[in-house]
């Protein structure tokens, strides 16, 4: 029996692009001979469709499209389609409006619909927002020409990740997996949409293999592509046998149909096509990120971007990735030198875009700094120069930069790192402008070493970057070795106001990531008085960060959805004297 | 039994804080006699902790927290505590890891922990992230100095909002209420921390009554007050005996300890002190929105607050809200004329600075303005005036404002009201900047009558505004007769570009409040290309919302934590043809 995994980008809410994607891929399986079509979890309305799950027209034209869809697929295949379905009855047996679903169409029909057992409602995820979770153990039998039928197990998702045994815990009460084995079922398939983390493949595989392996069941596993917000989807859709041995791999950042045979004889998934793994997390991050400007720029409906180029290291890799989204000739880059910018700031900005062959503009923000030093002259009269005049310069940029997407219709990119949004090492309506927030989720060293990575490995850019052919590197060579600078006043570098990059990204990564109290910090070997100041920055800046375009998330926590805090608050931790963490009147902004 | 309800303010996070206040109250309490006293839901952390109850240590200081009061609550006195109890063996039985407790301390310990049972994930609330349900029917026998024992149930917000009866729908499958009523309990208390929104009293007091009398059983309903971030919360604790008469009231948008006394003989509570219900749903806004600004600006650590004043009647009501909360020395108001601003617009403004009593400042733009021209000439050659320039404007403005903001450590306010933030009427960096959103869950028809209110009702903020008593009315007449205009290019009126702000504003509130369909919405007797572009308007403009302040919600969907759409997203509804709705650059910023 041949299986087909349609690996689709689906546009959120655009059920008639998403449905004509399905029944393109499903045609073009069924040419091959597919017994069974699988798509991603959701894949009418795309992952995560959010508060349009409130629309009751949504949910009506949802259940319209199914059964439309239904009388399109050829004879003789089977397809299992994503969409949310009502919960008759909800209201009276007071239970959530909706089923997270999956529909089995075949000869015209709704053959039957599957419900998600399992809804994540942590991180990213707010399923319980949305949806009840299903209790029947979900199944079907697939008559085969021969006369034999394949009993499938049906799972969505998180139905699939409460493996007790891998992971040490249980994160709900059944595993849907085990049930299902019980249930005697010969091949277990699974419709998700898992956000992309940097490494988290190996993991998924892992997962995979060690279910497989426990239940001695083959287990198919289709993944959405595309991103959609701050939410980046990797696809990787794998198989593995009842060994656990894995048998297909999808593309990554890519939409695919990937071919599989379930051999009803030896009661196993055959050995299939395996797209190479992606040993360097440099380089997963990198293609991450590349389809994550592409696709909030398509789906918005733009096909040029703006960017700020500083000379620094941060818009530098925001620059090559734009490059390597839409294409060079659809990137431009601004250069905005101030009276305090450095000769490299220019020569070094100038050398990258040569490199990745953008566009690019100069515009000198001296004349307008002194025309808002003079609009504020006697406001500001007897002050000292400080965070205010900084601010202004980093919004006299963000005004420019907002100017030129308005004129052109460009999507403007800001270029903060994670680093400098955890400590609100950033301006808010300044540096921080822009529809998507690029790199916010990469910290500063790793900035570093994906751009050290991209000079490895021009090739990567080097289809869209004739240019770069000509250079030693892509990112300028001075731009990965001289002293970070907001150049905001005279000789100003970043660890003037923070620790080295190293120690601040470890810290950030023990309080962002893992949410470690400040005694197990300090117990790793860093400063108290360090971490005390990194904490309570971190707390500060919280109002800025509320107020950030979307994060591309590439990180386990990144500063979207799954970074909840309150702003007006005062928890910091427990080794900070109370007196040091009253707040103050916050100037920086 | 003398009850006592502390209807309290916490700080999200400031355990030490929130300790003084509870002892406080407590003491007090005891000193006037009281046998039990009621604190609001979480009373240790703040309603709502959001992430904060991820952080471990927050967890361990809560319970800590928790074990020190114990010891310090005078003899004879039982306290209820709201705080985060963790949940043994979560991850062996695959449940949350938190329950929302209730802590009964008395005689040096803590007697007994209550969890809540109903958990809202929907709207605003996110219990589902953090918390289990709990399964025990909560309640505790209080012994009386007489030998006699009080039965009474414990129950924590949500555990009282289920009654099917009452709402004709259930939201969970169980009633606590009905439950404890079974169990025999004499009194039910109940700890809430329940967000304001207008007009929401009468329905508490309805539904408590419905439910008092249903089982014939008297409650005991204790609110949190105060803001945190986007949240007001309201107190108007109240008691209804078990035929459901109104026994007790505390104040609105204060805090309080209100007494009531349970007769053991009658098996009911007396009548207590009944604080004056407020009818005026513009009294209650304006209530609400001066206690969110003055809440957010002491959590926050500033004093004063700065306000760009355009002479129209969005920033007049902001700054008129501003200087009731903060006081009109502690607000400074900006005017930043451009050549395009009329003359009523500077004098308009400058009448409203005379009536608040607030400082004032003037800064003329028109340099500025040049400058950009100037710097953007060569780029812009060729192009027309358009939204681009507009927003220099806008930006020009929000640039100066938040210079002023970070000079004198001043908290800037944005005045845009909620039916501007709807359809993208407003400048993402430029009027939308700000650390509040005062107004932006204010429809601009209610912006107007909260104003008419306001001059109807001077002695509501004369009190602060000494300036008022010698003017006609608080907000200048003509602020409220005048066309509104953004002024951004020589003659415009907002009707350009939207319909009258009464219909723009019913077609609003059915498509963001209600969910309404667009055949919904026409069938009412609105024109279809009138709704079929303020869908457009609404959808395209997710991306500036994404990026603004925390806005105060006074209505029962505001653009915050409650509407969570998706950005690069294409459902609009059924009636638009797909063609209406394929996205083009969003040069509107």
């Amino acid at each position: 029996m041949k299986i087909a995994i349609a690996q689709l980008n689906p546009i959120i809410g655009d059920l008639a692009h998403n449905t004509d994607q399905i029944l393109a891929a499903v045609q073009q399986a069924a040419a091959g001979g597919a017994r069974l079509v699988l798509t991603p979890e959701l894949s009418l309305c795309g992952y995560p469709p959010r508060d349009l799950l409130l629309r009751p027209g949504l949910i009506a034209a949802m259940r319209q499209t199914v059964e439309a869809l239904a009388t399109q697929i050829p004879p003789e295949v089977a397809v299992l389609v994503g969409f949310a379905e009502p919960n008759a009855g909800a209201r009276d047996r007071g239970e959530k409006p909706l089923y997270n679903s999956i529909a089995w169409l075949e000869n015209g029909q709704v053959q039957q619909v599957f419900h998600k057992q399992l809804l994540p409602t942590y991180d990213v995820f707010d399923e319980d927002r949305y949806f009840e979770p299903g209790q029947a153990i979900n199944s079907l039998h697939l008559p085969l020409p021969n006369g034999q039928q394949i009993h499938i197990g049906v799972t969505i998702c998180e139905d699939l990740w409460n493996d007790e045994q891998f992971w040490g815990q249980r994160k709900y009460p059944n595993n849907p997996i085990a049930q299902l084995k019980e249930a005697g079922v010969d091949l277990i398939v699974n419709l998700s949409a898992s956000p992309f983390t940097a490494q988290k493949q190996p993991i998924r595989e892992a997962m995979l293999a060690h279910s497989a392996q426990r239940f001695q069941v083959p287990i198919v596993y289709a993944n959405q592509i595309g991103a959609n917000d701050d939410l980046i989807f990797d696809g990787r859709s794998v198989a593995v046998n009842r060994q656990g041995a894995l048998m297909t791999r999808a593309t990554a950042f890519h939409d695919d149909l990937v071919w599989l045979t379930y051999d009803p004889q030896a009661a196993d998934l055959q050995a299939g096509l395996i797209a190479p793994a992606i040993a360097d997390i440099n380089a997963e991050i990198w293609a991450a990120l590349v389809l994550g400007v592409a696709d909030y720029a398509r789906k918005c409906g733009f096909s040029q971007a703006v960017i700020g180029l500083s000379g620094g290291v941060d818009s530098a890799l925001v620059a090559a990735i734009a490059a390597a989204a839409l294409g060079p000739d659809n990137v431009l880059g601004v250069l905005m030198p101030s009276p305090y910018s450095s000769e490299h700031s220019i020569s070094d900005a100038e050398e990258l875009v040569q490199n990745l062959g953008i566009r690019s503009e100069k515009l000198a923000i001296g004349p307008l700094m002194s025309g808002y030093d003079e609009t504020l002259a006697a406001l500001f009269e007897g002050t000292e120069f400080g965070v205010a005049e900084e601010n202004i310069q980093s919004r006299i940029r963000g005004n420019l930069l907002m100017a030129i997407a308005n004129k052109f219709g460009h999507l403007l990119l800001s270029t903060g790192n994670k680093s400098e949004m955890a400590v609100g090492y950033c301006t808010l309506y300044g540096d921080m402008n822009g529809g998507l927030a690029v790199i916010a989720d990469v910290p500063k060293t790793r900035v570093y070493r994906i751009c050290e990575w991209l000079n490895q490995h021009p090739e990567v850019i080097l289809n869209q970057v004739q240019a770069a052919a000509k250079a030693d590197s892509i990112i300028p060579r001075n731009i990965l070795t001289k002293a970070p600078s907001a150049e905001l006043k005279p000789g100003q570098v970043d660890q003037d106001s923070l620790p080295s990059y190293e120690v601040l990204d470890d810290i950030l990564e023990r309080l962002v990531q893992r949410h470690e109290a400040v005694e197990d910090i300090v117990a790793a070997g860093h400063d108290l008085t360090v971490v005390n100041k990194v904490v309570r920055l971190l707390s500060r800046a919280e109002f800025k960060r509320r107020q950030a375009p979307p994060v591309l998330k590439v990180t386990d926590r990144a500063f979207g959805s799954e970074w909840r805090m309150p702003i007006a608050s005062r928890w910091t931790g427990n080794l900070v004297p109370q007196a040091a963490i009253a707040l103050t009147p916050s100037t920086a902004a």
